[in-house]
């Protein structure tokens, strides 16, 4: 008898970080960073895939109940079928033709797509008994496109093409894993540089970052520019030259005053500045680009589907693609933005912090490295230490560097006890 | 004492459209028309706020969630100040600093958004005595400069400029409004298009078109070219050379099908092309501008908000703005959206049809000719003949044309019967 899906089970968990101002910056004062929870089970009972979509508090409820109207997808369902053709299946739930009104592609339906189709992704590589960023890596070109759904994409990148940057790094995967297992992969930090701090935390925790291997850190930026200018200064003095320091206004601006705003901070060296404005404007953030020039822009921890990041990448508005591993619909369409990166050769930085976002982006930046770019250069991952003692496999970061993570899945699964403490609004630490 | 809200209730509303197949396109073959609905009371209880997001069945649960998530923002607050300050009401709405994230300003959340404003203007326009389009027209340019969010639209159009063009339309406004009251708002129809239909009902439909005194229809494409060839041949004999065909594909195409499917129409004298590729891909758009042309692009109905609007604009990607009453943040936005197009001196064409949505965007476009573009060539509203006998104030097409809605309010209360019995998933219809 073939498995079938007997349960998709939903959780409204949220840590109350507000309470410290972990994660402040000029946009968001006060989240509670939360994830509408989704766990898979079926009737073999071996495993089950564990999948998330990230918000920070309120509408928490909205995103899983969001999750719960895919579940007529699932249930009763054989599981070799499903995890057979995730691309279908991805084409299944992205293109229902009326859950597609919701968005289409995007917002709370989207990122409802992403916790289901992650957490089909961790149920197939914990059977297959690998990590995901390995089983990716060891997938052919062929399978690999057919994951992808090319739709609106074609005057950018077509299936061809795809096949095509995937064949061309096919020599040197094997050697390009056995490094990610002995080297990792770069990590930057955002711990420093959130709003919330005052300049004595500011300074100790850019020496503490420099201490510990980073040679990137992140300051979060936008609110006043007068405060932004003396914190740039101290991290800059605590970190000396060599240290990459980005910016991050988390969408504070309009396009004219994101340029004047950025030219006043060059002076302290600015490696990028990140969502100087609204997500949605591309043809701002290349107005922004052109104007802030030789610093390089970086945006998609908001971008909300392929279609965006292909026109960023056209339109040359974005230098460092920030990509999402719950926004955007899961690792099918993370597989179609890193190619479109590839394609236009710009370097993948994730996006990550959050409610287990490092867990899941580290394993697509491996994936990057081994079998779409090939490349490490200017590649890194955003790196914050909050709420990984919540994660079964969470990440290790040492020296600097991600490494490699080795149990089988998507290292998305958090501990039981977790889910218990933190649901919300009935959970101990809410009541 | 000062009246307060009392309650936001919701209603999950759905009709069984696809058992009909109206309203099947290309992309949505089997839509159940819904409506995520709220009504607003206060404590005074003369008069309720009606609103509601447009959705096409499955998922109207989540948005209806969406919309209960805003109830913290009026429970127990005073009316008059809510109502005395929709611009800053809204900001709190949309700028909410956990529930943006679920966005930012896009789908589920921008929505309930939209449902929650639009009910409010119900309310503010019955209190006043006035249709929302007299109230809106008789406001003066300060007061509805307050009402937009210029966040993301000042590199297009500043609060001064947008001060400007309102000025510039004062003179005339009495004269224009009795225009209005005298004549109504021309309409365009269609009910003759859907793809569902049989070339003898839609030989039959096109034939009542003209005969009812319209002077423009919409035919649904993108399916089939050899079909689209045979409708819309058959669709220009019916209706001779003097009437409008206007064309839809529903997000059907990448760029380069688009123009070359739109090029193999041109013959039978295209009007407009409608939401050629995804709503999201405004350097598509540009792209199929440049090459249909001389035929137009026309989209809106899901576009998310002013930030895309401004981009098709900017890039000369779109000819006829098509606003949508609930799919941006309501009447606020759809102003912004009013005051941009008027910037670039694009005609504004809803759209419409759904549930409701001819009701609202009357009121939209003829505000917009009384004191925005003043103007009237080339504007149209679009009118489908579905489901208006469940409005307490329905709208009244005669002879082509909208008839000025004369009741006060935003015409879009359902009557109680219909909200009972077409509840979801418990009412009669349903059970």
């Amino acid at each position: 008898m073939s498995a079938r899906f007997v349960s998709v089970d939903t959780y409204d968990i949220r840590f109350p970080t507000s309470r410290e101002l972990d994660g402040s910056d000029a946009m968001n004062p006060d989240p509670d960073y939360s994830a509408a929870y989704v766990v898979l089970r079926t009737s073999e009972g071996d495993h089950e895939g564990h999948g998330f979509a990230f918000t920070i508090g309120r509408g928490n409820e909205v995103q899983t109940a969001a999750i719960a109207a895919l579940r007529p997808y699932l249930a009763g369902r054989e599981v070799d079928e499903v995890l057979g053709d995730l691309g279908g299946f991805w084409r299944e739930l992205v293109h229902d033709s009326q859950l597609r009104w919701l968005g289409p592609e995007k917002g709370v339906m989207h990122m409802a797509v992403s916790a289901v189709v992650n957490a089909l992704w961790d149920l197939k590589a914990k059977r297959a008994g690998l990590p995901l960023w390995q089983l990716l890596a060891r997938m052919t070109p062929e399978e690999l496109v057919a994951l992808v759904d090319f739709r609106y994409l074609t005057d950018a990148l077509t299936p061809d093409e795809a096949l095509g940057i995937l064949r061309a790094a096919q020599p040197g995967r094997a050697a390009r894993e056995q490094q990610i297992l002995a080297d990792g992969y770069p990590a930057y930090t955002t711990s420093p540089g959130w709003l919330g701090y005052d300049d004595e935390k500011l300074r100790r925790l850019c020496r503490e970052a420099v201490d510990a291997g980073f040679t990137q850190i992140k300051l979060k930026v936008g609110a006043d520019l007068s405060d932004d200018l003396r914190r740039m200064r101290i991290a800059r003095e605590v970190c000396g030259p060599d240290i990459r320091i980005a910016v991050d206004a988390n969408q504070r601006w309009d396009v004219p005053v994101a340029i004047e705003w950025v030219r006043a901070l060059a002076p302290y060296d600015v490696w990028w500045v990140e969502e100087p404005t609204s997500p949605d404007d591309v043809v701002g953030h290349a107005a922004i680009a052109r104007g802030i020039a030789p610093i390089k822009v970086a945006t998609g921890e908001h971008v909300q589907n392929r279609v965006v990041f292909k026109q960023l990448l056209q339109l040359d508005a974005v230098s460092y693609v920030q990509l999402d591993a719950a926004r955007v619909a899961g690792v099918n369409e993370n597989i179609a933005i890193l190619l479109l990166a590839a394609k236009f050769g710009r370097p993948v930085c994730p996006h990550a912090g959050g409610v287990g976002l490092c867990e899941l982006v580290q394993h697509l930046s491996m994936f990057d490295y081994v079998a779409v770019s090939g490349e490490m250069q200017d590649r890194i991952i955003e790196y914050v230490d909050h709420l990984h003692e919540h994660f079964i496999d969470p990440v290790r970061v040492e020296n600097g560097r991600y490494l490699a993570p080795l149990a089988p899945g998507f290292s998305a699964a958090m501990h039981p006890a977790s889910l218990s403490s933190y649901a919300f609004p009935d959970g101990p630490v809410w009541t």
